[in-house]
C-alpha cells in the first residue's frame, strides 16, 4: 500500500510544511507534492497540525476496567477496598480485552507510544502488537525480598525480556519495573538493576508519589527514597520515575545528575490529593519531565493532551507565574520529553525517520480561529480533534475511524466484564 | 411541534428516570412512555446522562476573536498590547458575529445559560435571542467618576435594561456591570447600585483577580476591595463577583454574610498566573461558587465541563485532599450554583419546570465503562459527548447538529474577521 502525506504542518512554526511518502516504516520526504492519483491513501494535512504523536510515559492501560468505580476516597481505601480486590479477579484474557480499550482511547487521543506497568504483561504486549502503537511494557514487581517472592517476580520480567523486547519490528520494548522503593526489598532492587543493565532495558518505577510515603520512608531509613535508590545504584541505568511529587532540592539534584527521566502525572496526583510536583524546578535542573496519565481509575482519561494542559495550568496557578511553561514548552513534555523518557531517540519528521505522524484538526468550533499551532493545541484543541494517526508507517486511525481495533467490540467486551466483575 | 423526552436519566442517582413532553417552554412529566409515533421529535435518553445544562457564570463571548492571539505574556502586557487595541477596532457587527461563534461553542459544550460582560451588548443580546440560550448580559462600565464618562456609561446600561431585560420570553436578562472596584469611581458605583436596585437587576463585576490588584488597593485605601464594596453598599443588591482569587478570611465572611455569588474561573486564573482561589473555604462558608470560563483569550475554551474538572482537581492538588469536592459536589458548581448565581430559581426536571435539558452520551471510548453518572461526567466525559440541547422548550442541538446557528458561517465569519483585524 502506498501512503502519501501532503501539506504536513508541524507544530513548530519554524519548521516548514512538508510532503512525504511512507516507505515501509519510514518517512521519505519529498520537495514536490507527491502524485496522489498513484497512492492508495492520501493524508492531506491542510487545516491540520502535525505532531509525531504524544507519549503516555506512565500508565496502567487495563485499569480502564475500573474507570469511575472508586471515586472520592483516600488513596489507601481506594487501593485496598476496590482496586486490588478487582485486579485479583482479572484473568489474563481480561487484561487483554481491557488493554485493547485503553489502546483505542490512546490512539483516539493521538498517543503513539505508551509506557505501561501492570501484570499479565504478555497479554498487554499481544494487544499492542495488534493495535500498532509503540510501547515500553513492564510487569510491576512487588516483593520484599528475593526469598519471599522476589525471584519469581524477577523471572517473569526475564521471560518478558526474552519474548517481547524488540518485538513487533521493534515497536515493543520491555522495561524492568520494581513497583517502588517501599514495596520492593533492596536485594530484589539490586537484581532488577542488574537485569536492566544486562538487557540495556529501562527501569520504570513509582517514586515519591505521596507525602505520607516519603515521610514514612524517611522515618524508617533516615534518607529520602531518591537518596536510597541512588545509594543502591538504581540510577546507574536509565530510569523512568513516575510521579516525583514530593521531592526536595537535594532529590532534584540527584535526579538531574543521573539523567533520571520523570513521568509527571498531574491529574492523578490531583484527583488522589497527592499534591503538585515541582515541575518547573525539575525542568530548570535539566530533568526530562514527560507526561503520564496514570491509570483510568485515577484520572479518568488516557488523554495526554488534556493532561499536558492541566500540567501547564497547574504550574502557573501554583507559582502565580503567567509565563511558566509557554505553549510549545508545555507540549515538549508530551512529545520530545516523552520520547526521551522512553528512549525514542530519532528526530521526528526528518527524512528516513520512523513514520509516526498524528494530524489534528483545527476547525472545531472550540479551536477557531487558529494561527499559532502550539497555542491552538495547548490551549484550545480537544483530543477529539485528532483525525489521523500513523505509527511506524501503518495507519491506525483515518478521519476519526480506528483501523486496527474493533472499537465497538472493545467497548462491549469491557462493559460485560465490568458487569461480571462487580457483581 | 411536539417534542417527547423518553428515558431521561438525571445525573443524580437518587432521581429516577423520567419521561416528559415539552409543552410550550415547559416540561410536562408523564409516568407512561409517551407515544413516540405522534411526536415530531423524540429525544431518547437511553445511554445518556441528563442535566439541566451548565451555566457559564462569567464570560466575554466575543473574545473568541482573540483566541490564541496573545499567549504566554503577563496580564498587563496582554491587555495593553493586544486585547484592548483589537477591541477598539471591533465594530458592533463584529461583536455580533463573534458572539454567534461563542454561542455555538457554548451549546456544543452543554451550556444553557451564559453570564456575559462586554461592549456592544445590544448585538450580543441579538445573537442570544436568535441562538436560543438563556443569558444575563451586561455592558462593562469603566469610568473613574460620573463627570468623567460615568453618566454616559450608566446611560448605556439603563438603555439595555429598558430594551432587553426580560426579552426573548424572559430568556435574556440584563445585569449592571461596573467593571471592578479599581476601574470605576465610587460615585459611579453608587449610581450603578441604585440602578440595579431600581430594576431588581444583578450586579456583575470583577473582584480580587490578581494579587497585585488587591495589594495596590489596600495600599491606596487601607482596606480590601471587598471591604470597600461592602462599605459603599454594593452587597445590598444581588451581586455576582468574578474571580475572588485573593480573598482573606474576613473577605470570605463578608461575602457569605451578604449572599454574594462568586464566579470561579480557574483556568483563566491559572493561565494568566493569577493564582488559586480558596474555593473550598468559600463553599464551607456557604457562598454559592459557580463556574466561569472567562473569555476565550485567556482560557482558551468556553467549556464549563472541562473548567469544572480543572476546578475540582486544582482544589484537591493544592490542599492534598482526595475527598475535596466529590464529583457531584463539583458538578453542583456548574449546575445548581450556576443557576443560583445568575438567578434561575426554578427546580430543574420537575413537572412544569422550564424545559432545559442537555443529554450527554456515555459511549465514547474515553467514558466506557460508566456506572455512576456524576463520576462519568466529572472525570471522564468530554464536551464533545454532548448530543442534544433543549432550552426553554426549543431544541438548539440534536445528535450533535446545531439547529439555531449556521456553524460553518459563524466559523468562516470569525476567521475572516481575525485576518482583517490582525493585518
Amino acid at each position: 500500500m502506498t501512503t502519501v502525506l501532503t501539506n504536513i504542518r508541524p507544530i513548530d512554526d519554524q519548521l516548514s510544511e512538508f510532503h512525504a511518502l511512507i516507505a515501509g516504516t519510514c518517512l521519505a520526504r519529498t520537495d514536490l507534492v507527491p502524485a496522489a492519483r498513484d497512492a492508495d491513501v492520501v493524508l492531506d494535512g491542510r487545516g491540520k497540525i502535525a505532531t509525531p504523536g504524544f507519549v503516555n510515559a506512565h500508565t496502567h492501560l487495563p485499569m480502564v476496567l475500573l474507570r469511575g468505580l472508586a471515586e472520592d476516597v483516600p488513596l489507601r481505601t481506594w487501593l485496598e477496598t476496590i482496586v486490588w480486590p478487582i485486579e485479583r479477579r482479572m484473568s489474563p484474557a481480561d487484561v487483554y480485552q481491557c488493554t485493547l480499550l485503553g489502546l483505542a482511547e490512546s490512539i483516539r487521543a493521538g498517543v503513539t507510544c505508551v509506557c505501561d506497568m501492570y501484570f499479565a504483561t504478555h497479554e498487554i504486549a499481544r494487544a499492542v502488537e495488534e493495535a500498532g502503537l509503540r510501547a515500553v511494557l513492564s510487569y510491576g514487581i512487588v516483593a520484599d525480598s528475593l526469598d519471599n517472592g522476589g525471584r519469581e517476580e524477577l523471572a517473569k520480567t526475564a521471560e518478558l525480556l526474552e519474548q517481547w523486547n524488540g518485538a513487533a519490528g521493534g515497536r515493543i520494548r520491555v522495561a524492568v519495573a520494581p513497583h517502588s522503593v517501599y514495596t520492593v526489598g533492596q536485594d530484589v532492587w539490586e537484581k532488577a538493576i542488574q537485569l536492566a543493565d544486562d538487557h540495556g532495558a529501562l527501569i520504570h518505577t513509582h517514586l515519591c508519589e505521596t507525602r505520607a510515603e516519603v515521610e514514612e520512608w524517611k522515618q524508617k531509613t533516615g534518607e529520602t527514597p531518591i537518596a536510597t535508590l541512588n545509594r543502591i545504584g538504581a540510577f546507574s541505568v536509565p530510569l523512568l520515575a513516575a510521579h516525583c511529587v514530593h521531592v526536595d532540592p537535594s532529590d532534584i539534584e540527584i535526579l538531574a545528575q543521573h539523567n533520571v527521566r520523570v513521568a509527571h502525572c498531574p491529574k492523578s496526583n490531583a484527583k488522589l490529593g497527592s499534591g503538585i510536583a515541582p515541575v518547573a524546578a525539575m525542568l530548570d535542573a535539566g530533568i526530562p519531565v514527560a507526561i503520564g496519565t496514570d491509570g483510568a481509575a485515577s484520572n479518568n482519561r488516557l488523554d495526554v493532551l488534556e493532561e499536558t494542559r492541566f500540567a501547564c495550568f497547574l504550574q502557573r496557578a501554583a507559582a502565580e507565574e503567567p509565563t511558566a511553561l509557554p505553549a510549545r514548552d508545555a507540549l515538549r513534555l508530551a512529545i520530545e520529553n516523552g520520547r526521551t523518557a522512553v528512549g525514542l531517540s530519532d528526530v521526528p519528521f526528518a527524512d528516513h525517520s520512523p513514520a509516526d505522524v498524528v494530524l489534528i484538526g483545527t476547525d472545531s468550533v472550540h479551536a477557531v480561529p487558529s494561527d499559532d499551532p502550539a497555542a491552538t493545541l495547548m490551549y484550545a484543541s480537544a483530543s477529539t480533534d485528532v483525525a489521523d494517526v500513523v505509527v511506524d508507517g501503518t495507519l491506525l486511525m483515518r478521519d476519526g475511524e480506528l483501523l486496527t481495533i474493533d472499537e465497538e467490540k472493545a467497548k462491549q467486551d469491557v462493559k460485560s466484564l465490568r458487569r461480571r466483575i462487580t457483581d
